[in-house]
């Protein structure tokens, strides 16, 4: 009986609570967690492990007049279900469910639209200073993981926070994990404290001798603060925040909800801005999550019993499978290989690779700029080999570095883009559908889609040797690899996939399979369309181009990528160079909307780019209505 | 006489001189520097301040072997003047002539392109780590100025320095300035050495009585470098970087070449990566320029006697001055006005407001990132109108922001975005050519670019009303102000400019003007053009699209922006969703290459975007050849 969790309405109610209580609705808000996770799937560590801190908030604070800004915010659940939407919870990252980071949508208790890391304290920034300016009393608080500390965001905005800055508390929630282990300094600044057991008593004692050294007198007397700060450093992470003029509370036990309160209690009088340094365990409450935080991280639905995931329904591997099989694969064969990751070797499965060659297979955290401008400083002059895997919303993160690093000098990087397309369940935030747009605008950029797992490794074998920054994009959706040799790739080179008349479908990567079955749909109608995989967006393979729009007058483009500035574009272009005015084009692709979370099926229906709706709109523009408007 | 600059053609050179003639060579250099600065212009102030460092690089390494990775680069003349090129060095940043940056295409001893600040430590690691793998043994030197500690990159890359990469040597050069003077709390890490003068005999004491205390004992044994390191914080900057795995050497006088070279050698044998903290002044050398080193960080051509700047040729304004003068002007009428900038107050035309309202007018340092996403959190349900102005080439830094903190929630940001277009002496790396691609893309994004300065002040005025962001698109030329009341510009409404038939001239901006001047050229022979100004970019005035393709079969796009990514693919978009089969279409834009330095003007009729380019391809694109190809 979820007794406290179905009382509260509106978060307010926690105030009332005794701590007995507050403990028991922590293990009511962990099995109502657990329990949806394993029916739909979702962030599931992040959550567990914040579940006492987000008690605690709202016992101390009155959300949302003051605002809890939750840092990549896939550590929100527990703040969802205790802000009124428990009954919706079981919807949560469902198609037209609640959403699985924080949604100003949803309540007025999100803020802030949130799935890429290292944002939160920038916004919080942005929101005090407004309230400042306002001369209102509000308190403003945002969230951060550890791992968010690997972001350059978040030192850019540190640099940025006034000193004299009231109401404003940084929780900085420790787990010393981003999705997987989190890697470099920070790791060990967060860590100072526990390396010196010993190191409170012998706080104490230097201090109190120091102040009877003869000639440090003035300096005590005068700087007092400032020689407390040096000591603390010996024992704790605090001169780390304190640099950056942020008064540091803890470390503080997470888990303990008297000790957090209190601790809020205490940063909430504060003259100065603060962070309260609270430790925490990712998947706590959870066994096998604690053991294997990595893994469960982001769950599929998985046994309440044994916490085992349940068996995939496919057997289909995915592009992001194979990719990370190849790379290993080449890897073995070729020294030179070098493979960067910002954070993702779990998502992006190379952690076989990391494993077997550490040297040459490296997480450089939740830092994309920094991986993009490494990389080109990797392939300088040099005989590496390096390939740059990063999800295509996360290279967004890295424009500028692309630009300015790899493109303008010609740097032979390769980019592996996972989750080119529709993210699915992590809806708008991740979906990978703006990056041809910019990438097109590069000079010196190669751009490839391959349709199947087959051409996937064909592409990453034949990358190196166009010796220029090549970005090869694909889905995590299940595809084929076929048992065949892998032929070279010539650069700019496309394919005719199936030879009809009259209609040609030009289908990027795994739409080419959506493609076949729309011809199957309209041959059933007595239209007999070509199909056509370009496999190169940049450069486009013109001959064969030309070839089309000379035996076709009727022209689809078919991608998933943001229509107003893919393919379909490109391929206009090109058409309107080439003269070709005769030729009608219909282009196929992700309306001008914000997609939200669900299936990647539903959400291909709902951006009408389902076999059966394609089949329709071009049933529609060309063979019913006159052919005049586009339907998007 | 420049004895020794003459004689210097190969850098190893240096190495045989004395520290009184390096003396005199360092006079020579800063000599060279101020002359041909006082003819072409450039940054001269940060060039004035790295003399005796550069020399000092050269003569204890072996550069091309030995790597300098110069961050942001406009630090390296000297290092230019000192590697074979003085007999070019008055040619720099003319057309044709020598880059004002690092260029790998002038000479082996420049590595990277860079003229965004924060790569060189991402990129010295790339490189350092490709050596590694190699079993080489050369040295990597990355050489940062003080701000670039300000951007999240440079910290990105901090967390993933090896603790034990050997022959990694970052000089940290410090002035205490970005371009205008340096911001946030890093300012105050770097001159904690200054606040305490007895520091230096304080800490030597403290240490030795430490040794002694009954009980401390055993932790100097086990942790000594620790207690050490702690005692360091008192007194100097080390920690900060010690926290990251750094050798700490300084701070040692950057314009001493004996003291910077002992250092450097001190460097070359450590088993650690390490940084050299040297002290330099913005200007040395140069009164004028260390009185006002924002003045004369990038400089106009100057009276060499009295160090005046030339008058300017032109009387009208720029673009960023009316808008700095506009901004003004609003914040004085509204005060919930807020203007940010990323580290350009002076470029950006901005001190006066930053002087008049120092709490409405905030320089974050060059942290773009940060910039964008505060600018999210100030607008979140406030009643602040929040204008960020940033350069179109510095947004690249800043897309994700865009796309993630701003954009997918339509706060109502106004962008600023100053220098679009051709950089001119900047050359490749400024150039602000890609924006329209991925603002495009963008849901929720108003672009507009305004052809003149009254029209620039009418659309910031209007732009508020939007309620949704927004970027205002100009570049740094002269324009009109016009004595007009300023009237309220609807969203999306572009105007005809002027009537004609047969072809209609579209143009962005501030090529209207061009636009006028071509349509001019093509009267005389007979053709009679209709010029438009969409003003907005996005959403497109369709309804005047619609009438303009009705009653013109030839239509020319015209813009200073990458051809394939910006207003032109947005105009055939709309032809070919409106089935404007009959209409002949031509881009004129920035074809695909990088386009170096020079002057504005050259670089135009360098990518033929001036009138007479401009006429003669569209004539013949339309009346002279059959119209089937476009020339770019």
């Amino acid at each position: 009986m979820k007794s406290f969790l179905e009382r509260i309405v509106n978060p307010s109610e926690i105030k009332s609570l005794s701590y007995e209580q507050l403990e028991i609705l922590a293990l009511e808000l962990r099995e109502r967690i657990i329990e949806v996770m394993s029916i739909n799937g979702g962030h599931l560590a992040s959550n567990l492990g914040v579940i006492e801190l987000t008690i605690a908030l709202h016992k101390v604070f009155d959300s949302p007049d003051d605002k809890f800004i939750f840092d990549t915010s896939h550590q929100v659940y527990a703040h969802k279900i205790l802000t009124g939407r428990n009954d919706k919870f079981s919807t949560i990252r469902k198609h037209k469910g609640l959403s699985g980071f924080s949604s100003p949508a949803e309540s007025p208790h999100d803020h802030f639209y949130a799935g890429h890391a290292g944002t939160a304290l920038s916004l919080a920034l942005g929101v005090a200073k407004a309230r400042d300016l306002n001369k209102e009393d509000s308190y403003v608080i945002p969230v951060l993981g550890d791992a968010a500390l690997t972001c350059g965001l978040t030192h850019e905005a540190l640099n940025n926070v006034p000193k004299n800055m009231k109401n404003f508390i940084l929780i900085l929630n420790d787990n010393a994990m981003a999705i997987s282990k989190n890697v470099g300094a920070i790791t060990g600044i967060l860590s100072r404290f526990f390396n010196h057991p010993m190191s409170n008593k012998l706080y104490g004692e230097i201090e109190s001798l120091l102040a009877k050294i003869p000639g440090c007198g003035e300096l005590i007397a005068s700087g007092g603060s400032k020689l407390k700060e040096s000591l603390k450093n010996l024992i704790s992470t605090a001169p780390f925040f304190e640099q950056y003029g942020l008064s540091y509370i803890g470390p503080i036990d997470g888990h303990d909800i008297k000790k957090m309160s209190s601790a809020l209690e205490a940063a909430k009088n504060l003259q100065t801005p603060c962070i309260i340094h609270a430790l925490t365990t990712k998947g706590q409450g959870m066994p096998n999550a604690i053991k294997n935080p990595t893994t469960y991280h982001g769950v599929k639905p998985f046994d309440l019993e044994t916490g085992k995931f349940l068996p995939n329904p496919t057997v289909r591997p995915t592009f992001p499978k194979v990719f990370g099989k190849h790379m290993l694969e080449m890897a073995e064969k070729d020294e030179d290989i070098v493979v960067l990751t910002p954070a993702m070797p779990a998502g992006s499965c190379l952690t076989p690779l990391m494993k077997k060659y550490p040297e040459r297979c490296l997480d450089v955290g939740i830092a994309e700029g920094h991986c993009v401008t490494f990389a080109g400083g990797l392939a300088y002059k040099s005989n590496k080999k390096i390939v740059c895997s990063i999800y295509a919303t996360f290279l967004q993160r890295a424009l500028d570095n692309l630009f300015h690093d790899v493109c303008l000098q010609k740097l032979p990087v390769v980019f592996a883009l996972d989750r080119g397309g529709i993210a699915g369940g992590d809806g708008a935030t991740h979906n990978g559908i703006y990056d041809i747009s910019f990438l097109n605008a590069m000079p010196n950029m190669v751009i490839a889609q391959p349709r199947n797992g087959h051409l996937l490794k064909e592409v990453l074998e034949s990358a190196f040797t166009y010796n220029q920054p090549v970005a090869v994009r694909y889905p995590n959706l299940p595809t084929e690899e076929f048992e065949l040799p892998i032929q070279r790739r010539l650069l700019g080179k496309g394919e005719v996939l199936i030879k009809g008349e009259q209609i040609a479908i030009i289908a990027l990567g795994h739409k080419c399979e959506t493609a076949l079955e729309v011809r199957a749909l309209l041959e059933n109608e007595g239209i007999n369309a070509t199909v056509i995989d370009p496999v190169f967006v940049k450069p486009l393979d013109k001959e064969l181009l030309y070839r089309v729009f000379m035996t076709h007058p009727y022209i689809v483009t078919l991608e998933e990528h943001a229509v107003n500035a893919g393919l379909g574009q490109i391929i206009n272009q090109f058409a309107i160079e080439n003269g070709f005015n005769e030729s009608q084009i219909l282009n196929i692709g992700i309306p001008e909307v914000y997609l939200e979370h669900g299936s990647h099926s539903e959400l291909t229906k709902e951006a009408k780019l389902d076999a059966e709706s394609v089949k329709t709109r071009i049933h529609e523009h060309y063979f019913v209505k006159p052919a005049t408007y586009a339907t998007i």
